[in-house]
């Protein structure tokens, strides 16, 4: 099936609006495109939950701070649009940092305790940039439900306490993290990593199945969890630790101790790509 | 004719959703109460346009620092339902700080140029407070069309920057300031003034009159202007001035000259009680 590329807000609007008003469901897959299976399940689940499954492809600069890789992030838009539309999508919606941020552009949205610990610490500015497009792009396509993955765990919760705060008329969905057969997240930035890089970045989701297993044993205790994934993820020479935490999964608030629904958080660099995966595990 | 009270968000999202999906046109005035021959002109011009007229009336409480007039601005509800009444509204829309602003509450507006000067500096996070409950308010209400007085300037203009940089499909319609006949512009913070001081309070309106004639008369360095603005205002005892500024009055930015359309803006204490007034001049 064909999808239709959209590239200006006026025109999106425009086709929203006419959508709404023939009563037809909206589904959204916002995404920066350089899509991946991840992407790709979430639209597929827009699809069949949808009248119109919509995407957008857009990098999005305010959420990159200088130095980051704004510029290098890959771009492949005929390849994104084939897959797109393979995986059913109606719309593409393409737009460009000038149209998105025009010159005198000052809004912003803030928010202050789920976005605060994580990426938050050493990306001060991240969400606050995810924030503002997801609300800008909502605001364009006006979708009934929006479906985001659980790699990026932390984003979904701000951007549902964002929906929760605002009121804002939509469903936030967030859907599984998907993964390689040897258990990497799958991820646009994982194209940076060398051949080598690539083999030792599955010690990231090592990590993970090292707490799973350490908790099924009966460790309660956060710093021991934190203590023993770092042990393995310092043994790779080419790692990085950003951060590595235990957070209650619910509003991402500190814990004392290991129980209940707990996310296990990692950001590590592999050379010069940073990687982040996650998984929540509840404890009985 | 009756007017609806409506005390509850879901209560009021219920009512605007299905008077949009009937495919009515709702005009909204937002309030904190005490409401003056200002806030019903903009009322009646809301019912002339649209066929369901809501306000809402809620003290919201992120506009206010810390020893500002939260808990003293007055709340006399029963004669504000009355006097909506007769200006036509069909929906009062009240609501408590606890719904608004709930246990883990933490999304907020934040607009970074036209909120930054006059009331900006003084009171740095009051517009952030007053776009996030627009922002709200115009979630729950879901209006074809706002009205706001242009007493509130700055705050016109914010607001007109928001739903333009959030795409809010939204209709910003400013009004103008309602004044007594001596001159004063009508606010909810008059009832604060002495005799006395409502007397030394006329020399705001009357400093925006000398601007205006200085004007007429060629003056064109704002300097100029300001320093006779101080002048006048401060012969009154009980007056300190907290600015008097002249500022284009499109995007709120400095000017070193005046021409074009002018925003003179004054803010000034009279004993505890701050009030502001402005004009924009259109100088040739």
């Amino acid at each position: 099936m064909k999808a239709e590329v959209i590239e200006t807000i006026r025109e999106m609007v425009g086709r929203t609006q006419r959508l709404r008003a023939k009563g037809k469901s909206i589904g959204f897959v916002p995404t920066m495109g350089a899509l991946h299976e991840g992407h790709l399940s979430l639209m597929r689940r827009s699809r069949a939950e949808n009248d119109v499954s919509v995407i957008s492809i857009f990098v999005n600069p305010t959420q990159f701070a200088p130095g980051e890789d704004f510029e290098e992030y890959p771009r492949p838009i005929a390849e994104d649009v084939r897959k797109a539309e393979e995986a059913g999508v109606d719309l593409i919606f393409t737009t460009t940092p000038e149209e998105m941020y025009p010159t005198g552009y000052s809004t912003f949205v803030e928010e202050e305790r789920v976005t605060r610990p994580l990426c938050g610490k050493t990306r001060p500015t991240f969400f606050r940039g995810v924030l503002t497009a997801v609300l800008k792009l909502c605001q364009i396509v006006r979708p009934h439900r929006v479906y985001f993955g659980e790699k990026d765990f932390q984003q979904c919760r701000a951007v549902q306490r964002m929906v929760s705060d605002f009121h804002l008329d939509v469903e936030i969905i967030s859907c599984p993290i998907v993964r390689e057969d040897d258990g990497l997240a799958l991820s646009s930035r994982n194209v940076y990593l060398s051949a080598s890089e690539r083999e030792e970045a599955l010690t990231i989701p090592k990590s993970l199945d090292l707490a799973e297993s350490l908790v099924s044993e009966g460790v309660r205790d956060p710093a021991v969890l934190v203590a023993r994934m770092t042990e393995l993820i310092t043994e790779i020479p080419s790692a990085r630790i950003d951060y590595i935490e235990t957070l209650s999964a619910d509003d991402l608030s500190t814990i004392e101790r290991l129980q209940g629904d707990v996310l296990v958080a990692v950001a590590v660099w592999i050379g010069k790509t940073r990687l982040i995966d996650n998984r929540v595990l509840a404890i009985g």
